[in-house]
């Protein structure tokens, strides 16, 4: 007898049952999937699941690539842990599992998802740091693999993604400190061709020219994205003349705070005193003193939208989630802080 | 002609080259297997990996289990992926890539194992959070998949691991507090069965028995290892009865002191004056005020160490990495700070 006949027998369930069990399909009955799989462990039934893939086109695998690296994720990541988190609440419903895919910075992302796609282990992909222009896209769009981009691009199959609404920063950000008095704002941008790169520098010129503010390049900082990236910002700061110095900064990044305000507070200036300084929020960035202002948005809503979104491009989910294509940006909500609360005529401007 | 013969003779280089590169062997010159995945990527050969995988037994992937969830990484992690850092600098001499494998906290660590295994795409997997009775362990081991745990168990397969120096922890923190002159001393215990908290637990109560202190179960402070954890043990410490609080606290987990911080701040114990804290490292703890005394390792050296004694066990590698079997405590050094620098006697307890 075959294990799953035996199984069915077992369990007095029908063979079909036992089969979608197994293959986590979504249309078997939560306990009875959980008896199935439990007693399938208990006679050490494995299905081997790499020739099914092959016959059935179907892997249960969804492969989140994302971007890493000792200048990246060296210290730490948490932007992408708590996507994982609303990402995995959507997948467990139609028990799909999420694998990251871990593209050092050091290897060309295009050649790594080729790669991938060679070894047909995933179902679907999420891609992440989308480039200017990313070939990643027109690869997995020509051979009709379901995938999103949690990124824009230039590069467009008529594809589903998601962005921040890095406009909205932009906009919000500079009229703040604009009004409180503040004529030049600094900004961070990554040193690679990172699209959110271009796409913030480029919002932020616009919404200085809707002020009649002239841009300056030398406000523009490029720093690694990390709590060192922030750190050196701030001595770069330090070391230009005194009244070509930014007296705001909008930085996007999440976890560059941290460095920012320390390297200010050592080089004498302090966040919220010498220079108004508006941020993004992080679980870190809440020990912040001043307390720091800063753009906001659930991470885990980022994930289930980023799951929900690609699922309903999906033939076997799709009827689940009737979304057509996502090509959507995410807003933020701007939360009031302390670090630029002064306006400008009343700020102690360091040495 | 078949891809790979077209390829060979586009190049100028033999067949079995272009094989080898593409199965990213190490005995190629680095700059013709670049030269070969480009051309292979120009004129679109995507070699069916699935199905060599079933061929070969190989896949050229390695995968890190790691416990996902929102308690566990949903506010970010700043362990696994530092770890990573060190495993893909190895991996990449050899040309094999790193998948992380997400088990969700509310999945069965077992089952998850199960399916990955059934799914086949990985050549060796690394697995963590091992709790005291592992049956992934006797799992892996039955079916001769290469594997080494990050952590030790109970369950003992004669298999690599490598594990933090928990005991070295709980003796020189439980020693430097003792000295001076606190006698009640906290720590903190995940709520899981993950064995580092027994591990620790453990040398805790070994290291009070050394000096004569009587071990005292309320000052095991059970909590989420996360920043809320952190605060929510600084307000479980202010619902004691003055004389039944901790004076000392000795924490191993390396987000919770920022939470633990704040927590202590907010119910008036502040750290380093009303409490004495030792804790572990991390690029957010520098940032902490008073300077935290903590244990410091480099996670990126962990992570080389980790896959260089995975490798050592697999016949394709091992030449390479003479190790046998590692089964090893990472020290960790201690880093004074000011936490813990005033006496207990000169401490301004708090109401």
């Amino acid at each position: 007898m075959t294990g799953i006949r035996r199984l069915a027998q077992e369990l007095n369930v029908s063979i079909g049952t036992v089969s979608r069990a197994l293959n986590g399909k979504p249309d078997v009955n939560e306990e009875t999937r959980k008896r199935v799989l439990e007693a399938a462990a208990a006679m050490g039934y494995v299905a081997n699941q790499a020739g099914r893939a092959l016959r059935k086109g179907s892997t249960g695998v969804i492969g989140f690539m994302m971007q890493t690296g000792h200048e990246i994720t060296g210290e730490g990541d948490v932007f992408f842990m708590s996507v994982f988190d609303g990402v995995q609440t959507v997948f467990a419903r139609h028990q799909l599992d999420l694998v990251a895919l871990l593209c050092s910075s050091e290897e060309d992302p295009d050649a790594y998802m080729q790669r991938v796609v060679a070894r047909g282990f995933a179902d679907a992909l999420i891609i992440s740091a989308t480039k200017r222009e990313d070939h990643r896209i027109d690869f997995l769009a020509k051979r009709n693999i379901p995938f999103i981009a949690l990124g824009r691009s230039k590069t467009d199959a008529g594809h589903p993604w998601l962005d921040l609404d890095f406009e909205g920063m932009a906009e919000i950000g500079v009229s703040r400190l604009i009004e409180k008095g503040h004529r030049r704002i600094g900004v961070f941008a990554p040193l690679d061709d990172t699209n959110l790169g271009f796409v913030f520098v480029d919002a932020y010129q616009k919404a200085l020219a809707r002020h009649g503010v002239t841009f300056d390049p030398d406000l523009v900082f490029r720093a690694h994205p990390n709590e060192r990236g922030g750190h050196a910002i701030a001595y770069a700061i330090a070391a230009m003349p005194a009244d070509r110095r930014p007296t705001g900064f909008v930085l996007t990044n999440e976890v560059m705070s941290l460095g920012l305000y320390n390297g200010l507070y050592e080089v004498g200036l302090p966040p919220g005193r010498a220079i108004a300084v508006i941020g993004r929020d992080s679980p870190q960035a809440h020990f912040l003193v001043p307390k720091l202002t800063s753009f906001r948005l659930s991470l885990r809503d980022l994930g289930i939208e980023l799951a929900e979104s690609l699922l309903a491009t999906m033939p076997l989910y799709a009827e689940h989630y009737p979304l057509g294509i996502v090509r959507k940006l995410v807003g933020l909500d701007l939360i009031e802080g302390e670090s630029d609360a002064v306006p400008f005529r009343e700020m102690t401007l360091g040495a």
